[in-house]
């Protein structure tokens, strides 16, 4: 009888509903289960005799089982996995990896579209006052307030779920969108350049939103020198990783007035500590890895994968295939 | 000579642009210029023999002129204007009124649809918490965090320039948008029903948005009895005028878990004292009478007024008209 690993905290009745729609596959937990996307399940013998795994399955485990043929990932990243070595070995053993990035592109695109539009409404300015000193900053607030339009120019880095979503978003604004992606596949939905072209485009921009992944070629991406080639009241948003940005070039030209303004919906490390400098830095917003939540996100997940488990046993294509 | 009366407070480069453009009539100014939009000017016999007045006139100088052809307020709002006997002598002298709700609408739109989605992003509780403490709320804001989606009911109550666009701006979340105002003419861009009938949709809206103008019937409008009817996680916005809402009985309901959640841009009195008790209403976010500007929102007002002269001085209709 085959074998569904799940990883992923689900209650006991949404286990008996994918039992029903599991077709006589047995279904192994393991010991703990997953709270948080974000980190790995440890390590279990479990799933080297599983055909399918859905969660956070630890990357060693998915390598040396012969007999996985899907791994479900419960997240919209899939960094642990984007590694050479195990594209190679799925590639050979017919093995596929899905994302669940269908339940969490639309919270963050949304999330990405109250930050700018925050920004441009100086909603964090207006929640310090009232926090502070219940000021009514009429003319300081209004001077520095911006409209999203036809004129604004804003760079999506990294194209995936969430930057289309966010271009839909954007259509009603008019606002000029312009997209990076490292292999431009000419089926997205916004003028698409490569990656390697950002830096020529980065003086012009009012918005950059980085929607970057996190893996060794992005590691500290938005460095010093690309930081300097922003625009002085361009405002900077991070919805992907932490890691993809140099948290303390970024923090400096903050201060140094070289930025108008960051939102960060992800920081290095996470949890970040609150003697941490960016909490404390001038125009700098932060959110705590929140982009992605949202009410009913268990249901989404839950029939994500249930749907995704319907494809698999009639042999449809996966939604979300990450990597093949 | 015709004359043009211009108590809005441009500087002399904008007032050699309106000369340029008004055909040999002569400018008069008031001796003290507006600086705001929101308080009348002090009385002016100069407007006795002007044919056109262009700022904040005040009404018994409107009135009282035999001469005015067409009166253009630098404000979206007309509510000092919006008066029976204003109407009736304005039909009989063949006087129109306009506003500048042209140049307010995609500003005040953008500010409404920021506080809906920073609403649902928590974005004000993550403000609070990195001001405050510098905690990584990532659960109690992600279990608090919404989308706007399909299934969110948006009720627009008031339907002028400001509901239109933001009904625009919702298209791409494919909310379901009802809109409410005085005389539905059937040109709206969404479902639109007298509002009379609002009091049996209120207790279904995720979101009720109030931009109804100040007038004797709108006066309290949102009472203890309406805001009795929306649900308790129901959030209510205000970028209309603060004389409109009951803030004592909005109030209540935030403080006994009645409503939501309120995100208020003008209240009563502007500015609101520090002392007032709904800066530390739970859940209630106050903007300070922003939602209106932007950068370059003198330039778009004095294009609006000169595009306004030249098609009064080309017999064309006048854009923004709103008492004729």
């Amino acid at each position: 009888m085959s074998k569904l690993w799940i990883g992923h905290g689900f209650d006991q009745a949404e286990f008996d509903q994918i039992l029903r729609h599991a077709q006589g596959m047995r279904i192994v937990r393991p010991a703990t289960q997953q709270v948080s996307n974000l980190v790995a399940s440890a390590r279990d013998p479990q799933l080297a005799d599983c055909e399918i795994a859905y969660g956070q399955p630890h990357v060693d485990d998915v390598i040396e089982s012969d007999s996985l043929r899907w791994v479900g990932l419960s997240s919209a990243g899939y960094t642990r996995f984007d590694r050479s070595d195990v594209r190679a070995m799925a590639r050979l053993r017919g093995l596929r990896i899905t994302s669940a990035s269908g339940v969490y592109a639309e919270p963050c695109a949304q999330h990405a579209l109250a930050m700018m539009l925050a920004q441009g409404r100086q909603l964090a300015e207006a929640s310090r006052a009232q926090i502070v000193d219940q000021s009514w900053n009429y003319l300081p607030l209004r001077q520095a307030s911006r409209v999203l339009n036809g004129s604004s120019r804003v760079l999506l880095v990294g194209y995936g779920s969430i930057a289309r979503r966010l271009a839909e978003l954007l259509v009603p604004f008019g606002a000029s969108v312009l997209a990076f992606r490292r292999s431009v596949r000419g089926d997205e939905n916004v003028p698409t350049l490569s990656i390697d072209l950002l830096n020529e485009h980065l003086p012009d921009a009012d918005h950059v939103v980085n929607i970057l992944p996190a893996s060794p070629e992005t590691i500290r991406f938005f460095d010093s020198s690309r930081l300097e080639r922003f625009r002085p009241d361009a405002v900077f948003y991070n919805i992907g990783r932490g890691d993809t940005v140099d948290q303390e070039a970024l923090r400096v030209a903050l201060e140094r007035d070289r930025l108008g303004a960051a939102w960060l919906d992800v920081t290095t490390p996470e949890p970040l500590p609150a003697d941490h400098p960016l909490w404390r830095t001038p125009r700098c917003h932060i959110t705590p890895h929140t982009a992605g939540g949202f009410r009913g996100e268990r249901r989404r997940q839950l029939d994500h994968f249930l749907d995704n488990l319907r494809r698999y046993l009639h042999k449809e294509p996966l939604e979300d295939l990450v990597i093949s």
